[in-house]
């Protein structure tokens, strides 16, 4: 896929030993299917989670003990932050400082800061697209109101980037202001794409990578750092970040047009009018051009309820054109490269931890 | 006055020599009134102006090339900087600066980010406070949309932070990541404030300095950081900043209730219900209890429509209780103070600059 050449390369070339994770790994992402509900896979996450469990509650202390005045602005940050999430970013930062020397404390704040940057970019985007729940509770702009989700999204973006400053590591820095920038770039051609229609695949990698593979990038690169790992070593925990983010958006996507039919359908014009576009879509719309014009027609048209046939037609032409197909496959040909990445870091708990992510990632089913 | 100390004190105690401005420009603001329409001031605003005109330049065109991507987020920040404005930060930069070796690329782009700072408050207050004007034209907000100008203020938030980590001081850096956190706590305090009524002049204070003085502190420490000018003379700029920062508040505020009686009254009320306290009315509260109460009524009760006798009242408790002159004296003490820190720096074109911008910011009438 020419869009995505980039994410296959590293800027050296990789050693024969570098270019392949353990043989089981691959042949598991090649043939995901049977590796559903593998026991031994489910063994290995549970594990992981165990084996890290101290160092996500060191980055929870801390993000529970931020700034505790009683304004709307605080209560809104700790609001969002007190219901947990998956802790993704931290995670990553976990792992990938483990692979070196371990989870110290610029490790530790760098995985806070990691997760500060999403929490602000979630309390902006819950007020921009007037989101009523997340993480299974009402939002922070509905519970304390949208000024204050606006200013602590301010916030948490300033304590972010002071505790990245404060971890001494420049570079860091330096990066994490170029991931703000191509997230913000990704915001601002959604906004663009808003009443716009213009579905297309380079787009869709555009903001995928800015909104979401930026920050995985930048946060298993970070752990590297603060781990003690080399250069190369550090930018190989970066091609597998970016690739894993980018699989992970398209898995999302898969997930998102997975359901019953009718809702599918519904849930593609809300997004489409929101600017947002899933990669099965985006595939399908190419493949499809006379279902892409009456997609057009209804997304630019005044009505707001949306014509059942077409709501009906969307779910069917994301299966006749293979999109979801095809979008696993582009998932599992990004695992697959993220998990050859991790050939230049040393054996061991952290490396076989981190295949065993992007194994289940592909097999998640929420 | 005690809430005041710490801004009358440097941390070195001041040698006698520091002490004292020039003895012209002292009794300027002793006698502020007899200054008015003083025709020689007015020759050495406009000279001054022309002095840095090439300085303010270099600004606006390194503002002007800014990303200029088609995207309503792009287009929500160039709106803003496209109307100019007074540009008061970038020239505390530049008269800092040229108090030392002078306008550098380094001072040019650190003006460039206080400017970008200030913008971005802007943008995300107008979306707060639903503000339809500034500067003479619609705002980001109504011409772009809520979405595209949250973005905008964390996108100059972040070109803010990438130039002053590029100018490669450090401690710079540092301290403006301080200068985001008082300003977002002013604003988190004056949000905490909405519908509450407590006007009181210490939180008068912490907003003020949070909100509008600890840029200009910042703006005045940089550019003498940038003109190499040593530690010592750095503080004395931030000192100069810190009270003209403040004194300009409170001559905003004293401007704000100087018009008709009817106007001034309403505006009053809307302030307050926005949370927003002028130093006039924060010390009438405190000197007229009955009317603080009756206040304090108005404003938590229901009733949208406010009784046009308490309106009166607003503006004539103004005059009776002295806050209004008390809050020139006050605007004229500060200034004092400032002009005092400036002994610290090098006689010169520079420093008597920032002698008469003290004086004329007492005379300003808008």
């Amino acid at each position: 896929m020419e869009t995505l050449s980039h994410t296959h390369t590293s800027s050296a070339p990789p050693t024969p030993g570098q270019m392949y994770g353990s043989a089981e790994t691959l042949h598991r992402i090649e043939d995901v299917n049977a590796a559903r509900g593998d026991a031994d896979l489910g063994r290995r996450l549970v594990e992981l989670r165990t084996w890290i469990e101290d160092d996500l509650s060191d980055v929870e202390r801390t993000l529970a003990a931020l700034d505790r005045a009683p304004t709307p602005m605080h209560d809104s940050a700790r609001h969002l932050l007190s219901l947990g999430g998956k802790r993704l970013r931290p995670m990553c930062v976990a792992l990938a400082a483990r692979a070196g020397s371990g989870f110290n404390t610029a490790a530790r704040d760098l995985a806070v800061a990691a997760e500060l940057v999403h929490s602000a970019t979630l309390l902006h985007d819950d007020v921009v697209d007037m989101g009523d729940v997340r993480r299974g509770a009402p939002t922070s702009r509905v519970v304390y109101g949208n000024a204050a989700s606006i200013f602590a999204g301010d916030w948490l973006l300033v304590e972010a980037i002071a505790r990245i400053r404060a971890s001494g590591f420049d570079d860091l820095l330096d990066r994490a202001l170029g991931v703000l920038r191509a997230m913000l770039n990704a915001e601002a051609l959604q906004l663009a794409a808003r009443g716009a229609f213009a579905p297309d695949v380079k787009g869709y990698f555009t903001v995928v990578e800015g909104k979401t593979a930026s920050l995985f990038e930048w946060a298993m690169y970070a752990g590297g750092r603060a781990g003690g790992l080399s250069r190369a070593q550090c930018d190989a925990l970066e091609i597998y970040g970016r690739n894993l983010g980018i699989a992970f958006q398209v898995m999302d996507d898969v997930l998102d047009v997975a359901g019953d039919a009718t809702e599918v359908g519904k849930s593609v014009f809300t997004d489409l009018r929101e600017g947002k576009l899933t990669y099965p879509l985006a595939i399908a719309v190419e493949r499809d051009r006379s279902f892409g014009e009456a997609l057009r027609a209804a997304c630019l048209g005044e009505a707001t309820a949306v014509d059942p046939e077409l709501v009906r037609r969307a779910s069917e032409v994301m299966r006749t054109t293979g999109a979801v197909e095809d979008s696993v496959a582009l998932a599992r040909r990004l695992t697959s490269d993220a998990v050859k990445a991790l050939g230049a870091l040393p054996a061991g708990r952290a490396r076989d931890s981190l295949e065993s992510v992007a194994v289940a990632m592909l097999q998640r089913r929420k």
